[in-house]
């Protein structure tokens, strides 16, 4: 089966084709434009170099959330486009899921952080147990503190885009804490398909029309606006 | 610094663009189609989906060998016309080294083992202590079994293309080798520019004039040749 995947939810945007659990290509890029400039063409130049058409791809899968509104946005709507003009299916899988897939390599335990702003990291923990990944816990957005909390002296590798935030704040509490490579700290496309091939495999892929995103808090705008309407009652 | 660094000394292709130690793009593939068609292109669009021209660069990298004979002699010919076209400095890597850069993340002690045919295998070891990358022998073309008795229980984990033949053959002998997760098993440009970096910053680039392969053995053609020459002496 082979997956075209996505992934834009925070500053990185990734993009990889797999076959079954291999990796045929990827690109990566951290260089501070925006996700609606280069996902697309990140995409269309990794399958012209490999000569492969969109005809090609079983199904589509991306990191649909949480992270950033826009980029969680541009990487759902690319997929919601690519599967209904090829009529192929699609899936979204959690960014921290596919975080967790990414880096599996890395030991034992993972410790997925997205910078949440507002001292808040999204989060899930996994272990890792003959390239298997386990999740410790639903998908949370938590204060770092807290999150310091329920570590405290376990050991944890940390990766994602809050992983350095929440090593220079937890250090001292939570002393076996480790940093993820910078090579390995942020998502990637290949993430995303490996987090969703045993799920399309369960046969559990969605049309484009159910495909969404999936935020765990509102967006700003919408919390400044609850805000402002408590404040005005 | 900036550094562009490609690898194509074995079956898959990569480029990668740092700044200092930090990844900023990077692409891989592994899909079969021969590097002269794809490394180009694939370095092209990564730098103009960054928005980065030729200029920006600071210098340039490649993964100089041991390797296949085309495959490594595609890459040196790449940085070398770069390199000439831009008036940059340029400096090569051993395959090796940049493959156990590229896969530091994954545990304390690597073997990295490229396929050369005919029972043999390109191999150097390493160990890794907080993120650096420590040489135990030379690169060298050896036999598997010789290999084989000279890690006999030492933990290693297995990276490069060499890997799974590597790990099929001495599993039974070696009963601590573990097989590096598919999606970490080939070089990256990211390793070359990660080995590269630490030379180019002490003042070892070269002119493009100097870069050279570095081959262990022979090419094929010229192994054949000396052996018919050799049979009718």
């Amino acid at each position: 089966m082979k997956i075209l995947a996505f992934e834009s939810s925070a500053v990185s945007a990734s993009v990889a084709l797999t076959e079954d659990d291999k990796l045929i290509a990827q690109s990566f890029q951290n260089c501070g434009l925006t996700h609606s400039r280069t996902l697309l063409p990140m995409a269309e130049a990794l399958l012209q170099n490999c000569g492969i058409t969109l005809d090609e791809i079983d199904a589509f899968a991306v990191a649909h959330g949480p992270g950033s509104f826009t980029g969680v946005r541009i990487g759902v709507a690319t997929v919601k486009g690519l599967a209904l003009g090829t009529d192929k299916p699609c899936i979204g899988v959690s960014t921290l899921d596919a975080m967790a897939h990414g880096t599996r390599a890395l030991g034992n335990r993972l410790c997925c952080v997205m910078d949440a702003r507002a001292g808040q990291v999204y989060n899930a923990l996994f272990t890792v147990e003959d390239g298997l990944v386990h999740r410790l816990c639903d998908d949370r957005a938590l204060k770092l503190i807290d999150l310091g909390e329920e570590i405290r002296e376990t050991p944890y590798f940390l990766v994602g885009d809050g992983a350095e935030l929440c090593y220079n704040t937890l250090k001292d509490t939570c002393s076996d804490l480790r940093l993820a490579p910078s090579e390995l700290r942020y998502p990637s496309g290949f993430g995303v398909a490996a987090a969703a091939l045993p799920l399309l495999l369960a046969g559990t892929a969605c049309s484009p029309q159910q495909l969404d995103a999936f935020y765990l808090r509102r967006p700003q705008a919408e919390r400044e606006r609850m805000q402002r309407l408590s404040g005005n009652a």
